[in-house]
């Protein structure tokens, strides 16, 4: 048996920073060696970054790709750290004749294995994920091919993120063709729990390669993503050895060992894939002689975040890298005393430090004297920037030109607003968050054009309920990565308060909306369940409520399209992954 | 030889409006039959409309479709129309069990044969396309059947769309099999141009599957699509025989004769289709007995319109099903004396009639007064409904509170004029127009909650040099089917004078932008042909000028996602069918 000490670079790359991802690649490869490594895995497409969407039908993107691969292969070399195979994701094409219906350039999710300042493999994903925030039969086209290279002996597969999801493929080819350690870069999305699924997989996908899996996974926010890391390896029994933590970079060090050694033929073989495709197996050998046994250091298993520290770090991340991945220096918000605004200040101030977070009041007729209090009181505990800008006037002198009443009249206060935010942000390159939850943004309880206009949408796939319990949670706790030192930073009456939009006299959102207890669990079976009416009936929902949310949720996809990007933290955040035509007939509760 | 009179029915179905596109299928087999057919033919997805997205996952909407789809064969018998057969497009589902990757309740673009009161076969579309404004692996799997069905002793296939632009498959089997006719029902959306690609396609493969073939396509405007209609019958050689007109509904009833006489074996035989695939073909007999001989009648072939009337016309019609088919009464936009919205406004206008199109004025400091008298000559010509809010007043009262200079200045201007045409349309219920053209889009020349404020961007995918052509053309020309009867109804001067923003005092589009014929071709290389920076420079364009303008279209990512759904006409409409990550640090300039 023989022992190898892997590295899985657990990293937060910036999508088309090519060359600040190459570099964080070396610098990585040297923390490797320095920590005596012999092999080190880097996560799906890291050097392009992940998703790149229609980037990669751009021939100049693709060539960009591949020749950063050529070249940090050689800078490895060039920089004394040739010996140490990497494993590193980029874009690669495949060289097909054009046809109808193939993307264009024939892309390839690939990952290659660079050595002595060469590419001496390359690889890419089998299984393209065409589903949820996937739309990867747009992009890619089929990987085929699956390298098994020995390293001091024991022979290592390469199979691509999805690979591990779907039944067949490389992992079923791994099982036959035999190796001892099959290493998996992935770029695997955050969702609420998903880290019990992960585990779980790699454990079952581990005993039927019949060897030992180690899986790096992606950190960092990407537009509506947020990859939350959890890199983690089993032996072939699916037992855990090791894992990183959660939304934060890490190089995780893992020492193998009880490893087959192979002695198998080098060349290229064909396997029956079990899924109706052949892929074909390239074994070659980087070293044979097995390493000098020594002990074993201890890997980490770092600890889970409970629910609500992963959701809030979430979305602590995200904030982070949309801000500073699309060079933002700062944010501005709407603070209205209200638990939602509350909440996307705190998350702010955690993610970039309230010294770059500006807040604005803007009470109106409507607003009452807690609303300012309390959102006083909120920006005296963080140390935020705030202004007051009050919006009487500006509402008094649009009704000198139209006559408005009713609901057209509030939509104009949450304009006016929308508008003095959009204003600051203009003149003084702030980004502006909103403040909309998902509870809101389902039904359709939000102003286009005003409190849903901005720039990023911290808290938009969290539901209501939730935002409660996340403030309740950030005011009782603190973790490393967080900026903001204040204690309790939520005023306390923001968060027992009975909430109001404040858009007329003794306004209530329960005088529109069911108590948000019942609307979320509502949501909950409709959106992220799909429920029909009648399921939703029998599950024991008020029918009289279920027509009007259903009605609420469906007539407001016009407006759920023109929300901002946000984070996305469940299974159906309503962004890239929920599409619905916005003409459409069709009503659940016609059924 | 025998013959057979077969109908193609060209209709605008309703997404979702399952019981209304029943009743219409019924109604057009009457007439069908009234005009002596053999068959009828609907399009793709006919019963629930094309494309009906993520409605396609829900349980209850599979259920219904497949429930419409029986009580319409039943209900066709009862009404006396049971011994014409009927090809009809819905969904239905494949009865997989559930894997990873696989759509949720495996549905299928499904085709069925009703005749006498039974659904006799179905069928579904086999090439999922998955590319432009095609997601079809996200909602469908796979068809592996093809129908075969004997009719007066022809035999008739039926293949769906897509099967028809990719190699291998239905088609291939077909010509393996052997038919008399080919039918095939179809949701194709319009692009310019695309007439001619497809005539050229249903003649090769009609040669290919060695028979004549019928294509039915849908008409009409679903969001972003315009479905162009263009159905049409070519013979087993590729000559057309009939062709329905672009735009407009139409049952184009066809004479067919020298169809081969069929007594092939009936029962299900497996081929290979050639594409990795087998495909299993239902042959059934309807009717053996040729029909007695009769004249054949003259079939129609419909004159092209030119490319200004095309695209015109798809605009037009784009409008009037956006407004319709959700609910609402009249529009409503700003006129501001310019071109692009005098172009909207007649546009609008020649949809839905001008007794439903309201303007507003909103002039400001810096509007000249050739702005206000061009907007209340076009408001004379076409009797359009009129009103006046100027917004000095309230831009001073934004300008209390908040100080804003340069830019931020000139987009508080355009906000106010947003929220003006908001507030008007939710107190009166008028759908907002906005007028911005691609040109503007592209490059970002345009505000965020400002002129960018609305629910449908008729102008969106129609660059800047198309506006004035469209503008000049449509002043020259009118159609059966446009509202507006008004001679020249775009007073000369909006098409000829220099265009501006009237953000600041003597401002010019050309301070900020080169001329529109020098941006608009290299947007079109840019954009639509994808070249990179090299490849622009080698084609002619100005090095400094591709830097700028990549730049510029670049960062305008962000923006044009907020943008509202306005009809496609050209392969890369800013909408669903081009997708960058907002977060993105790639220039094309660097590469």
């Amino acid at each position: 048996m023989a022992q190898l000490r892997i590295a899985l670079a657990q990293t937060n790359p910036t999508v088309g920073d090519l060359s600040a991802n190459a570099d964080r690649l070396v610098e990585q490869t040297r923390e490797a060696a320095e920590r005596g490594a012999h092999l080190v895995v880097f996560t799906e497409m890291f050097l392009t970054g992940y998703p790149v969407e229609d980037l990669v039908l751009r021939t100049s993107f693709v060539d960009a790709s591949i020749r950063t691969l050529e070249q940090v292969a050689r800078r490895l070399r060039e920089e004394g750290l040739g010996e140490l195979p990497v494993v590193a994701g980029y874009v690669d094409r495949a060289g097909l004749a054009p046809r109808v219906g193939q993307p264009k350039g024939a892309p390839l999710d690939a990952a290659a294995i660079l050595f002595r300042g060469e590419v001496v493999a390359r690889t890419a994903k089998h299984h393209l994920p065409n589903y949820g925030v996937f739309d990867e039969y747009r992009y890619f086209v089929r990987g085929d091919r699956l390298p098994i290279f020995r390293l001091h002996g024991v022979d290592v597969a390469v199979a691509v993120c999805e690979d591990l999801w779907q039944d067949g493929g490389p992992v079923s080819v791994v099982g036959q063709a035999g190796a001892g350690l099959l290493v998996v870069p992935n770029a695997s999305p955050y969702e609420k729990e998903k880290d019990d699924v992960r585990l779980e997989l790699c454990a079952r996908r581990a005993r039927e390669a019949g060897c030992a899996l180690a899986y790096a996974n992606q950190v960092g926010g990407q537009d509506e993503l947020v990859f939350d890391g959890d890199s983690l390896v089993v032996d072939r029994s699916g037992e855990l050895l090791a894992r990183a933590g959660q939304f934060r970079e890490e190089l995780l060090v893992v020492d193998l060992d009880d490893l087959p050694v192979s002695d198998a033929a080098t060349g290229s073989f064909p396997y029956d894939a079990g899924d109706g495709t052949t892929i074909t197996v390239d074994r070659l050998v980087l070293s044979a002689e097995p390493v000098a046994p020594r002990p074993a250091e201890p890997a980490p298993i770092a600890e889970r975040l409970d629910p609500h520290a992963e959701v809030y770090s979430a979305l602590v991340l995200a904030v982070r890298d949309y801000v500073a991945k699309n060079g933002f220096r700062s944010v501005i918000l709407g603070l209205s005393g209200g638990i939602d605004s509350a909440l996307t200040a705190t998350i702010a101030a955690d993610a970039i430090g309230p010294d770059r977070v500006d807040v604005v009041l803007m009470p109106s007729r409507y607003s009452s004297d807690h609303s300012v209090g309390d959102a006083e009181e909120l920006v005296r505990r963080q140390g935020l920037h705030a202004r007051i800008a009050p919006i009487a006037d500006i509402v008094t002198a649009f009704e000198k030109e139209i006559e408005l009443s009713g609901l057209a009249a509030e939509n104009l206060q949450a304009r006016v607003r929308g508008m003095i935010l959009m204003g600051l942000s203009n003149q003084h390159g702030h980004l502006v968050l909103t403040t909309g939850n998902k509870s809101e943004l389902a039904t359709g309880y939000s102003t286009l054009y005003g409190d849903s206009a901005g720039g990023f949408a911290p808290i938009k796939d969290v539901p209501k309920t939730m935002v409660w319990e996340l403030a309740r949670w950030r005011n009782a706790h603190t973790r490393p990565g967080f900026l903001l030192e204040a204690e309790r930073p939520i005023p306390e009456n923001s968060i027992v308060k009975e909430p109001s939009a404040e858009l007329r006299p003794d306004q209530r959102d329960t005088d529109s909306l069911p108590p948000y207890e019942v609307l979320d669990r509502l949501l909950d079976d409709y959106v992220e369940k799909d429920m029909g009416s009648q399921e939703l009936i029998a599950a024991g929902h008020d029918p009289e409520l279920v027509t009007r949310v259903i009605r609420l949720v469906d007539l407001a996809e016009y407006k759920r399209r023109q929300y901002p990007p946000g984070p996305k933290i469940t299974p159906k955040n309503f962004g890239r992954d929920r599409r619905l035509p916005i003409t459409n007939r069709w009503r659940e509760t016609t059924a």
